[in-house]
């Protein structure tokens, strides 16, 4: 039971309920709306209280009424990590009074009892605040009945902004309403949001042909993937590889001497996921890398897969952590009826279980004393949600920088389950989204509530599991496409190169996702200085994408009608800046039509010129009102990025004009 | 942190994130769903669990999987009052196991040591149930190990779904999480779903001209009431009136000798709101009333308006429960500049309010304790949402047969606030949603989540308060249309009568909505013989509403596409029940179009004839395919209330056919 009148209701950004945070990046402003309700026809006023969880205090920023009872305010985020917020609401009897005062007087009422209301008002206010602000209002409720002064000076001074703007500062506590409990924030780092991946094997980093890749030679390649313009440089798993049960190449079963295995396939006598394979060097070889990326400007990402090789050294030490069959044999993978005996999974439901979680977080905390704070999560779909959730609030307790990719290709809701628990990024059903209909639908879901405020997916056109049929079958054009959908659909994608660079495309069998002699299980020699290379291609989107800060989220995606299903058109905005890309999805033949813009939704006038400058050509085109012709071939132009110029003289610029 | 590999996601009904019950009527069967994923590819299962809120014990009932990680179950409410739901989910590894052994056992691969382990998980299974379940579970395991048995009765043995079925009772404890707190299901009686209401000022109800009516009048009233199938009789407030500033006719402020005033300005010398006024009669005459419309299928619903006049008693005896000015007097109602001096709200937020609170709940009670179960609130959006929870739930707790109307003429979300609070129906927009499109959006929203697990309209074409311009201008057709419109569109609905059937349509002035010589403020003499009433109309409609399941619930209301803008078509199901309405919304013009039903959501035959019998005029139609060409004209057939008849017979019937 309680007398306080107001009542506050969808309360947002949340995310189930507030069970999870919203997401946001360093900087963000966050736009905070409550219904706010209240009995009868009082005026009621509301505040966004809002702290980071490191602080004791509260922060109040008042809400403005938006309509139909929304209230909107907002904070800026300007701390890594957790904030809280929530919004407290009240009837605002010193309003109500205002707005009365001044319909009566409109309509000649004699208001001077309705004054000393007012002033009665004013001093109970008064003697909730203390010093020069508690004068304030004491003097402004004598001025009100005062009746030496003139009426309509005293209506107008009731009406004085600033004084009801003070006098809002102290509600009575009664009366007020906050919404409980607290909402929360997640707070990440800039490139959480917008940020260029490169993936490469490091086994296939040697300078000479046939030799075994190390660290050192990755370092001397990250020029090469710096002048393309990544930020970021992931590594498959650089641990010991497992010997039992290896596999060679093509997956075969029983690997020939000299075969270096899966990576993936985690430990051996020479150690376990805090080691470092000896054919690609030592720790300080990693230190090295990791310090002359960031020289370059990039981060390593590394992988983090937990699982583990028959001979890696935690079968031995903890077999307890691993189910035993009925023989006393361990439970390898299985996916009935297949089975991976090179891989021992992790009995969650041991009873070992917190040990495990432990020794797992242990992993983490071991890359990042060497300095890692980005990692591309193996697999986590297959670790219980809890232990994620446990881990990386841990982690980032500690750690409020890191970034964690989810590589999770399972069913929506459990990808999204993951996103909640706190991974920053997530790889999606990009690949497969190749027709219109498709990418429309899709990208719709991923940039509308609830979807936007908890995963961010990360666009890759390709992996070293994921050689599309789109790109399988359509050639140089295909790959063009793709990377151009990636790198302006997302405001973070990836590539797995060289094998995208150099346009591999052989699949190791008809029908087959997995490429042909896959970096999976041996080296490949590459050319990178093949003329044929995208390379001059990816460094200019990259460049696009740093100098367009519309393409550096993926909040204002908005797709235009096109009359042609082969083409898409979809603009992407951030303050001044705008961006409109137009895509022929067919990589066979080239394709004309009409695109349909949202002229309004982009700030464009419907009947004067506007200027779209081709990001990707140099071209430059003069278009008018929101229908205009586009033709693009697959082989030429694929593609139209025009970054929008709203205003374009005319001679109505002209002083003498009219 | 928890072991439990499972979580529940997404649990439906639900209503602001559980703050408040779905609402049901008794018998109903409740669907629960909810999202449950785990980690990996292991087999989950699911529950229902359910009780009463006298109940100690949870009930339960199994979850099937309908797709996408959503699982469906449900239970049916037999009492009313409170139920209380949520979901228990597990990984079930003995699932896991048997699809796993299945797929093994096809591919031809050794499962001894399979078998082995299923039966390890039976016995566990076994362990933690006793008597003869535990039994059969351990006699399953030692056949599952019988290698004297062989493999393929085995492999058959271990899919027994009789045995999976009891194993599922036992999950492991530890990996059993349960969805917490569990959510509410609040079951009233099914009059709060279906419900056909006539309101009549007992004033008018006089046999002799000129006379004021009293409670017995309204008795001998009751015939004409329930003939025309109404079951609930709603009464405006029957209380002394306040002789202090008392309105005239046509609420002119100064009555003359003689006039009645508002039954809504309560309170006199003469009592309170637990008074009656001593024109209409005694308690004992409303007594009688109560008995003798129970004897005819009626029910009586009370009005309930928190207000006084200025000489209401309590204005006296509890002086503290009103605002003083500051000249001493107190503060009438308010509108700026407006003023209802006749009329005293109370100050919910006085020192005392705790006491106004509990005087507020014994006038429920004591009209309760007189045999009403129904009350028609006025203006609860001008009483604290707070006080309204408070009150209902006390009220609801001892007896959660009574039903509350909300009259709430008010902005939408503080509508549903006070429907959600505990109103089990609600007066709505309905009077002004006169265009298809209108009517579309509008019961549309009314119809789906989440409103309508909280918000039960109740459908008025007019009130004493409402008079809307479409039947001022629309004449007789207009009165047809809407009568059509509410009582189809709206399971539970009502008319102000006479007014109502006797097509009054004359506004006190132009622009307003109020009626002329309006009964709130006088008595009026009604011909309820008039030959133009159309009492026989409303007879029929209602017969058809009691004949028809499908008429008495809006769960399924789906509207059909048509040509025409003046033409709307929907329909209603209800298990082998379906209604189609076809109605003008012309009360002008005769109007044509073609009529494109959804056969498979009605599910009729794409490519046979079914029978389409009008229940107004009693003509049968013989419809094939989605269109049909309709014709209605407001002066004659105005409207189209067809009962779907799925099966016509045909030639192939016979089984001489093919």
């Amino acid at each position: 039971m309680t007398k306080a009148r107001v009542v506050i209701e969808g309360l947002t950004p949340q995310v189930d309920c507030g069970r999870f945070p919203a997401r946001r990046v360093l900087g963000d402003t966050v736009s905070v709306e409550a219904d706010v309700l209240a009995d009868g026809h009082d005026a009621v006023a509301a505040s966004v209280l809002y702290r980071h969880e490191s602080e004791a205090q509260w922060h109040g920023m008042p809400m403005s009424l938006i309509g139909n009872d929304r209230w909107q305010g907002q904070f800026t985020v300007q701390t890594l990590g957790r904030y809280l917020f929530t919004v407290e609401a009240w009837v605002d009897h010193l309003e109500s009074w205002r707005r009365g005062l001044a319909k009566k007087h409109e309509a000649g009422q004699d208001i001077e009892l309705d004054l000393q209301q007012g002033a009665a008002l004013a001093l109970a206010h008064a003697g909730r605040m203390s010093g020069p602000d508690a004068r304030r209002l004491r003097e402004w409720a004598h001025a009100l009945t005062n009746r030496t002064r003139d009426g309509d000076e005293r209506v107008l001074l009731a009406q004085s902004e600033a004084l009801h703007e003070l006098a809002r500062r102290s509600p009575d506590p009664l009366l007020v309403h906050r919404a409980e409990p607290p909402l929360a924030i997640e707070v990440d780092r800039r490139r959480a949001r917008f940020s260029s991946w490169y993936e490469m094997f490091p086994r296939s980093a040697a300078s000479r042909s046939g030799g075994h890749g190390t660290l050192a030679d990755v370092e001397t390649l990250l020029p090469y993937v710096a002048s393309m313009g990544f930020d970021v440089l992931y590594l498959p798993p650089i641990h010991p590889i497992g010997e039992v049960e290896r596999k060679g190449p093509n997956n075969r079963t029983g690997a020939a001497p000299g075969d270096p295995g899966s990576p993936w396939a985690i430990g051996s006598r020479e150690g376990g996921h805090k080691a470092v394979h000896p054919s690609l060097g030592t720790l300080a070889d990693f230190r090295r890398l990791l310090a002359s990326a960031g020289a370059v400007g990039i981060e390593i990402a590394l992988d983090i897969a937990f699982q583990c090789a028959p001979d890696h050294p935690y079968v031995r030490e903890h077999p307890q952590w691993f189910l035993k069959r009925p023989d006393g044999s361990v439970q390898y993978a299985e996916n009935p009826p297949k089975k991976y005996q090179d891989i021992y999974p992790f009995w969650f439901e041991c009873d070992d279980w917190q040990a495990l979680w432990a020794e797992l977080k242990s992993v983490f905390d071991f890359w990042i004393a060497q300095g890692v704070r980005i990692f591309r999560v193996d697999n986590p779909h297959t670790k219980p949600f809890a232990f994620w959730e446990w881990v990386i609030g841990e982690i980032r307790r500690a750690h409020p920088e890191v970034i964690l990719l989810s590589e999770a290709f399972t069913r929506p809701k459990v990808m999204y389950r993951l996103a909640k628990l706190g991974f920053t990024q997530s790889y999606n059903y990009f690949p497969w989204r190749n027709s219109k209909r498709e990418i429309i639908d899709y990208f719709t879901e991923l940039t509308s509530r609830p979807v936007c405020e908890f995963f961010r997916p990360s666009l890759w056109p390709n992996t070293p599991d994921i050689l599309t049929e789109y790109l399988q079958f359509g050639g140089r054009p295909a790959f063009v496409t793709r990377l151009i959908l990636a790198a302006t659909l997302g405001a973070s994608y990836g590539v797995y190169g060289p094998a995208f660079e150099l346009v591999e495309s052989r699949p190791r069998e008809s029908g087959s996702e997995e490429y042909l002699d896959s970096e999976k299980y041996q080296q490949r020699a590459w050319n990178r200085d093949d003329p044929a290379s995208l390379k001059d291609l990816i460094t200019r989107v990259n460049r696009i994408r740093r100098e367009n800060p519309a393409l550096q989220s993926d909040a204002a995606l908005k797709f235009h009608s096109m009359d042609n299903e082969a083409l898409i058109a979809y603009s992407k905005s951030s303050g001044e800046d705008a961006v409109l890309a137009v895509v022929n999805l067919d990589p066979h033949h080239a394709q004309s039509g009409w695109v349909d813009l949202d002229l309004a939704a982009l700030g464009l006038p419907a009947d004067a010129p506007y200027q779209m400058d081709d990001l990707l050509s140099g071209a430059r085109f003069l278009w008018r009102g929101p229908r205009n012709y586009v033709v693009l071939d697959p082989w030429g132009t694929a593609a139209h990025l025009f970054r929008i110029r709203r205003k374009v003289r005319t001679e109505r610029d002209f002083d003498y004009f009219l």
